[in-house]
């Protein structure tokens, strides 16, 4: 990965430095589990691990090597063989074959990634768990498909987002515990000179255990969930970035990504507070999942195993991680030290007036109607046309400027008698009112709309029926079953 | 591809009875060469052909034979070969194999289908032509990340959506052209027992040309790019719709799809509108390039030919012409009955507050300020602080609410208090009163503040200076240069 | 998907007949559950439940509906609400948005397509284990690389694959349990109207329970993994079948596909006899791996939902589903089906004149030319040499033919003079006879080589050491920990 | 791209020294336009230039900058105008914003890059050229789904392989020729406060010309199709790798891929000579592919531009350009040290038998037996029965052992026992001699086979018969047309 993006504590553990330190683990385990099988005796095999602990591995030696043999893990054990007296020799890497070594190898390299990438998780959750406390009672109008819904909190979003980082989490948890499998039964998987017992000490010793039905190597089923739920996670941390970019949008942002106070937005700008951040995070996305599609293709090999996969997870296993790593650690930096504009979010509702409790509205209309011979789908369709009305144009005219002073002029005047309806009628309020008009967006004869109107008006003249629907339209109403899931939350 | 995006034309395009069409064409087209060298008369060559055409195939009989062969192409043969009197047989498919039928024909379909692809395309630009010159001059903010941008107009948009659209025209005729190459050349494509002439002839015979260096089959090298061309084009049209619905959100939408007058945008919420025939153009973007990976995938095949292609290329292939058939036709639909909201992108440009000009005014502001001691650096810094005081949010304090019942008591409050700021302080006005304030989202000390602001009023204090100034805000001089491209357009 | 692979389960489960039948599921669950909480009276349930029972869903009506309004399940609504007299039709879809009634319809749909696929795979693990323990002893040539390995039996080989299928198993097991959380909580997951205690007791009516944070929708993440898990399987049967092709290759097949008995190969060559079924499975873990793909990306939506996921998972999931099924009975049915030569594996094994066991020999080797002054790396170095020897080259010089002419020629010669070695050397009696060659291909001095041949003969002199070594070529020796892999199949 | 992989080329291109002085040079081009439209004077220019390039950019300070304001284009900026006295620093980045410095210094990079790989493309087309042409009369039979098909040489499997790689250089060259389109054209791309000419003029200076509809970017799609070509060039050589990995197999190999002289194959199996080199190209295959699926999404972003597609690119693109630069590199050397086994490809010859020439013999025998009352259906079943025949086992029955020891046993005496039968049958002969036999594997009944013996018999009575016949199999008959693909290849 490239020095932008890469992530410190993936680097090590994916180091040249830290491959050679656990292949050289598993030659030590195997060749602890040949003495307690009293193949080589005790002294020997403290010789043996003594020499080979006092010299670290000679990384060029063991490169220019490998350019040599055009086998990497034969040049490492021809650099580990020149540590020890040649009587000593045959204590490494006794009866076994390259994959030997390095499955299990590979297997705790993704095991301490996978690890780490939990505990960057674990610190997100905890940033979305008091942000959804905190915001436990910021209102803001729910939005699906870009479009004003119902009424919602902050804090009810963050636990969404929680949860689907909480589904991502497990999924890791599943993968991970699949990777305690490994293997080190020989050239075709079925020992060969080497013996199960050896196979499955030396495992326990590296904290691992024997997979059943190994060719040379590991099947790649066992990693592959592995890179699909790191793809997940991360695709879902875009989404929540996308979450956050899109209220984040002038001119009405409700949250901005935070900006460093000496942070330049635009070389041609200065004004501009780009949401750099989140916007990088769907990048993260569409490379995490093309890694991931990489990596899943390493199942196909031929027979007892070729090496396709190799090149693949040198690179894809690493970049994944240092994506993953990346993601997960700005979105917690974006989150903590998210701005939060709750006017904003408090103007958002009153502009919608009122549609933010229309679902619920519709239930009492429907009730309030039925009495007056109105069907389930009048009422359905009273408030829709009630909405496309309070929200059409009134303003001036705006004739089709035929060049760029027209335009300019006609901006100008505009913006002179342009206001904003402060106090705009609401959709409680004009239903009540039963003077619905026609709209050109809506088929609705005049009749069927005298009809409406002559209905709502029999309704609405009752006190009680007034009172039940403007109650309809009450925050402390629309959201009386928020605190269910807050009490999961805390649970 | 499921009725519902089924799209009549491609569906017979790749129809059965098609398919059997350009077999036969194929055969037809052989035996004719050959009988232009004299292999076969010319009267058995009529009644051959006359017998051929006189029966078209029976695809039933064909299924069920192939059910017993497994093997389409051979069970086609004897569905033939029931049509033509003993003697006659011998002139089909004669000295060929089945992928010399097959992939003449193929590149047919292909071409055809490619045809019906641009021709959709060629009325998608001629909506997106009249559009982008009917708004020639409607005014809007253009947008980078989501924020307030610099000035353009809607036409102009209209224009970088086009010629994207255009790179994709360009880039499916390039891989149509590539089509014409096809092999008439035997098991191994080296003809064996049929004649290069032959293939030359026959080829021209059905619009085509030999491809040099077959296989028994044409290497899928030949085939990709189309793939590639139409999920672009695809995704083009997926990018066209996300600014469509990025700009169509509450509580100011610019734009919005056409929505049919019986329509209903949810079963719950009466008053929604969403656009979800942009929306499903993501998804249609996210299938056809899934598509075309696959279908790149068939490049891989076992020396002279394997099968693993044939299921990918029966289903992918239709699949992918649906679809962006589909996704051009939608987009044509939608940006035909594209309701533009003339007024809100005045409204839009007015909250700017004069921000959409700042990239020029950088500039005039970078030479006022230099001859008081003032860096190019400086003029930038002062115009960003300028932005950040303009946008400060000096409404009432929000506490945090601890309750619901609070929360709905805050918002009350809010709405009876709230005012939009109708004529709010621009920009230009706000810095030529060289009164900057900090910023605590800024860096910039008090004393440079005032050494900004001393500066400011020096330099506004000659109405020279004012007038350079307030002109960098006018749309004729930010849109001067817009021009260009519609000249471009129209040449 | 097309009908040549389409599996008529599956279509059944994804047929538009099943799909409204399980809305209508939803539907009266959630009236149950209000009625059970004392809502609407038991009569009036009953009276519901069985006029929509009565009648079933008129598709076509629906399907015209749909193209007026645009939403399908407003216009199943619409169509339901036909048959419920107006008194009745308030207790339909009650409190509830579009996405209550589909979520648990769709979750219902996917648990009982992985239910087939986890029943067709469970035959397919029969037939290999079946085919393990008849080939339990079948030895053959293990292959790494594509080159001859260690020897193993077919049956070991079936236990390798095998496994990897109870893999792929259990993660579409873990996937599968995923999809019991599902949502009624309405608009934007908060539930409104609606109590989560209906949703709770609805869900549970439909064998389900309520996912905690979901929005209007269920977070894909809930779902991706099954498609992951599908993909996983076919890629898995991919490699089976690669393996399976790559024996069958000419001119020494070890395996065949079954060929139907009036089956063609070719329509050029009537010898074919090709393996047509293994190599379309490739394709098919093409297509799903491709289907996955994209199903993953429908974990990106805005806020509390857009549609963009809706078309994909309409097309990709039902065409996933027909893929894997289609791969799994495929497999299941070339494996039940395999014509497994095996003369030809005991005449490769002939053919590899003993490198099959060249792991352990080499390491009885080492210990046998120890006390002689040679290294574990000399051990090494003389069976490679040794190998390399045995199958150099020792025909008659083959002079590059000018034309067609003396090609034909020098085969003609070649043909009439060739011979198979009947018995050819063994690498086991060549290393005995320490008569090393320098090779053209190995860096060796002659010194070396000659010192190696001293140590030889002083070793195999010994007739122990003679024993020692061709006991390490053995069969019984090579394979004598085989045996825990089947006590582990069988336990 | 780690450093096993990198190429160092490609690491010079995409270094940042290599990025920033590309960016430097887009701002001199802009200040040179600007000075010979009279902006700023020739001395100022001059002086401008002078000084930025007699100090190349700080790439730390540069860096430490880039941490300060998160832009690092703006930290560029900061970095060059410190080498300028304050008079000249608003020649620098005069009216521009960032992507206008980037756009051109980012095609100038994919060009060079791009251009380097037609390079090294060249060398390839070299190798397989003059391979094809010295082995224009190696006889092989070439393959067909892995299974014996007609005869070819290996020269024009060559061709094959080469005539794909030149429709992808191709591909790239016409993907390379649309970089030449960029943009200095502002901040959403309608100049503001830029001229069009002075755009222009800077991009001539650079090689370049405008492109027409950019928004603040070039939109992805002009980049997009380099991807798929690379990644196409890249699949097309794991294909060639493919093809020589399959004919590399033990027993009977046709190839192999250099091996070098110090070379170990496994740490376990001495003997080995695994194409290590070729397997590894399947893997680089995955690679491209997915790189080129990520950059391809990068098409999507919002309105006049974010940032999403920026991490993507920077990966990405350099990442791509390495696997595709050492893929080519890989194969190239792969070529070149193409081991050859002649011997091996006659002996495949005899082992089929006469196969490789079923295509034409099919044809001559349909008009031999055609006088006898068989038809063109009948000549093809004949071969078939004929070729399945010969093929037949006809070794000691083998049953399946009950034991390690039986299989020991058993193998043992099949090598005592086995020859190969060096004179085997041809097809040829066989079915001259008219003796038929019902097989197991085809349907076929006695009486027909009886029909077919009899016709076969009078038909190879006459001699004129048995000399077309035996013609037939000559493969100077069936390689006669093949000389027109050389033809083709040196014109």
């Amino acid at each position: 990965m490239i020095e932008r993006y890469a992530q410190e504590d993936i680097t090590a553990i994916f180091s040249d430095k830290t491959k050679v330190k656990r292949w050289q683990d598993t030659e030590i385990a195997v060749t602890q589990a040949y003495t307690e099988s009293h193949e080589f005796s005790e002294a020997d095999f403290r010789e043996f691990k003594g020499a080979l602990l006092a010299h670290p591995v000679d990384l060029k030696w063991w490169k220019r090597r490998d350019e040599k043999i055009h086998h990497d893990l034969n040049a490492f054990l021809e650099e580990r063989a020149r540590r020890l007296p040649t009587r000593l020799q045959p204590l490494l890497h006794s009866n076994m074959t390259s994959y030997d070594t390095q499955e299990a190898a590979f297997a705790r390299t993704l095991i301490d990634a996978s690890h780490l990438v939990l505990k960057e998780l674990a610190k997100l959750k905890e940033v979305l768990q008091a942000q959804a406390l905190k915001h436990r009672f910021s209102l803001m109008v729910g939005k699906t498909h870009g479009q004003q819904g119902e009424l919602q909190t902050h804090g009810k979003r963050c636990i969404t987002w929680l949860r689907a980082l909480e589904a991502d989490r497990l999924l890791i948890e599943q993968a991970k515990a699949k990777l305690r499998y490994s293997k080190i039964s020989g050239a075709v998987g079925n020992w060969g000179p080497i013996h199960p017992d050896i196979e499955r000490r030396a495992l326990e010793i590296l904290g691992l255990e024997p997979y059943c039905g190994a060719t040379q190597i590991i099947p790649r089923e066992i990693y592959t969930p592995l890179a699909d739920a790191l793809a997940q996670t991360v695709l879902t941390i875009d989404k929540i970035a996308l979450d956050i970019r899109l209220n984040a949008r002038t001119p009405l942002p409700l949250y901005h990504e935070p900006f460093a106070k000496e942070q330049k937005g635009s070389s041609a700008m200065p004004h501009k507070k780009n949401p750099i951040n989140t916007e990088q995070l769907e990048g993260m996305g569409r490379m995490a999942s093309t890694y991931a599609a990489g990596i899943k293709q390493n199942i196909r090999t031929w027979e007892e195993r070729a090496i396709e996969q190799s090149c693949v997870e040198r690179v894809f296993w690493p970049d994944l991680f240092h994506v993953t790593m990346r993601a997960v650690s700005v979105l917690t930096k974006v989150l903590k030290g998210l701005v939060i504009y709750r006017h904003n979010m408090l103007i958002e509702i009153i502009l919608s007036r009122g549609c933010y409790a229309t679902a619920g509205a519709k239930e009492v209309l429907k009730q309030l109607v039925e009495p007056h011979g109105l069907k389930a789908e009048d009422a359905y369709r009273v408030i829709q046309l009630a909405a496309f009305n309070i929200f059409e144009y009134s303003g001036p005219v705006l004739s089709m400027p035929k060049s760029l002073d027209q335009a300019e002029q006609q901006l100008a005047e505009f913006t002179a008698t342009w206001q904003f309806e402060t106090q705009p009628t609401t959709l409680a309020d004009y239903v009540m009112r039963a003077e619905l008009q026609p709209s050109s967006q809506l088929k609705a004869s005049a009749w069927k709309i005298k009809q409406w109107n002559r209905a709502l008006r029999k309704v609405f003249v009752c006190p009680q029926a007034r009172l039940e629907w403007t109650e309809a339209f009450r925050p402390t109403n629309v959201l009386k079953h928020e605190a269910h899931l807050f009490e999961q939350l805390c649970a």
